[in-house]
């Protein structure tokens, strides 16, 4: 908060206005919230940077946390689901990890609170990263000496612990962000930050009701306290040929994680920003194409049929949330000293 | 070569004397040969950046060029044999991509000449990248609308071809060099590079025999014109325990390419240099530790039994053919603008 009102007077001192926006506006902060018992430091980000990057945390040495959010595209895969250890494909589509900080609960199902508690999920999925459990995990980042340094530097000594490990992936995850698009520029007060057609798209945006659900800096809905998710039921109108197009039935979302049928189909809103980036859309990658995306979404939860200009201008809209990215150095990832851990001939 | 004279000339001038060393010891060049047909230009290495990276371009949309040649770690994958699109495997252990660039012949039998060559192979190798042919990854590639300016860029307009994606990637590998481990600054001078160990390791190593085959700048061998490879007969003494052990006699190796009986069990000797980081070992990937490796490569090659003190002497100078690897910076990958590659529920 201390950061906005230092920015606002930065930009006062100026004798730059700021816009007059409306509140419901908001820029993404620039830096992501962090937990009190992980404030974010340079030295687990860059511990979890490397983890993050190593695929030989998987049980065939092939597949990171980066094979499914790959930080050098939308944070996805591309792929409707991902595809984890030996071809093995999962039930829904691999969220982007872009400003996942910014989300009170983690996964589509929000099943978890914070990233520290995600980032444990797929090391032990047999259809991700297909460990048998985290021990094996620890076993095998204990076995590369390069990585015990590491640790020491970000937590002390003897810190190899699988919670320690999670602390610095998702202190590495809280550094993924992307506060300054062209939307963030634009409501901060620089009017030339969006074309004409996405200022256009963003009150289209406003007035199909859009932002009942996508609000918010991170358009994923309102501010909550961690674990307190923000959902919606999807879909919410099922009369209509989408349903059944786009098999949006048979995922009865935070439902399958509660057991509770007051969450049939009940999912985290997701960002919507880098959206552009992260075709196939939908938790099952159903629809591939964005300007569709949006006509599925105003039909099946505003029960809107839009016009193609209405589309378009959403969608140049959508555009203005994207990127722009940060710079990332490709971590190195310590060397086995002589050893595989994949084991000859496995 | 100029460059090589202007270093030794700027070392006189700064009152230093190159340290007398056997001519057999050869730095490695700072600068990679590129062939007269692809200059390296910083617009291709940046373009071949992204497309080593990109995983999108494998037939499920999971296998980069970088997946077994990880530049994040030794330039390989530290599995025995890589695993592919869909989990499957293939016959032989991912060769490093690091100083590749030096290589007169590609592949472990020698089969392509230039890196240019080498790199189309994977791409549409069932077990590894899986496209069903170059138009398929083409297509692939001019889907997604970032990369048509990358192309323009690096080669001109109307130059999305296969070949070009060839060169663009190739030119990429030949930035991926490390001219400057402890062994280079040690024999351009700089006694304190290696340790005293190393130092009669480097010894050891020339007593034994080992650079009969691993010699040059690259440890593989003398330079050779582009074409024409250096090969070794592997195991040439199979009355011994290994041949069975690590089930060498199985791999036909260049006779495989070639289907001359003359090139039975031939392979291209590989570089020595980042053995450290490239556990396991060998063709099929099965050794696991590098001492264990020498050991066998003594027995096998030369038909001598290494002492524990040769062994470890000689593993410690193959520590000084390691890395510094030039930091990267990590691309990003244009997007699919509102369609996956991979096809909706594919």
């Amino acid at each position: 908060m201390k950061k906005s009102l230092l920015s606002a007077l930065t930009l006062t001192l100026l004798g730059i206005t700021a816009a007059p926006v409306q509140a419901a506006w908001e820029a993404l902060p620039e830096v992501a919230p962090a937990p009190k018992d992980n404030p974010t430091t340079p030295a687990k980000v860059e511990l979890g940077k490397m983890l993050y990057m190593d695929p030989r945390l998987s049980s065939t040495g092939t597949v990171s946390c980066n094979s499914c959010h790959n930080v050098m595209e939308g944070g996805d895969d591309s792929r409707p689901v991902s595809m984890g250890v030996n071809g093995k494909t999962g039930g829904r589509s691999a969220p982007s990890v872009w400003n996942a900080a910014f989300y009170s609960v983690q996964f589509w199902d929000g099943r978890v609170n914070l990233l520290e508690d995600q980032a444990k999920g797929p090391m032990t999925n047999p259809v991700e990263m297909g460990a048998p459990n985290h021990d094996h995990v620890m076993a095998k980042i204990r076995a590369i000496p390069g990585y015990q340094a590491s640790f020491e530097k970000a937590f002390g000594k003897d810190s190899m612990t699988i919670e320690n490990t999670a602390k610095a992936i998702a202190a590495f995850e809280r550094t993924l962000i992307t506060p300054n698009s062209a939307y963030d520029r634009y409501v901060k007060g620089d009017k030339k930050a969006m074309t004409a057609q996405q200022v256009q798209g963003m009150k289209t945006f406003a007035e199909v009701g859009c932002n009942s659900c996508h609000s918010g800096a991170n358009f994923s809905g309102p501010k909550m306290p961690v674990g307190q998710g923000f959902y919606a039921t999807f879909p919410t109108f099922t009369d209509n040929k989408y349903s059944k197009q786009y098999d949006l039935m048979a995922d009865k979302g935070r439902q399958e994680a509660t057991g509770k049928a007051a969450d049939a189909h009940k999912f985290r809103v997701p960002t919507l920003r880098n959206i552009t980036d992260t075709a196939p859309y939908f938790h099952n990658g159903s629809v591939n194409d964005l300007s569709e995306a949006v006509r599925v979404m105003a039909k099946t939860q505003l029960n809107k049929d839009l016009s193609d200009k209405q589309v378009a201008d959403i969608v140049a809209f959508l555009g203005a949330l994207t990127g722009p990215y940060p710079e990332i150095t490709m971590p190195r990832l310590p060397a086995t000293a002589g050893t595989s851990l994949v084991g000859a001939r496995e």
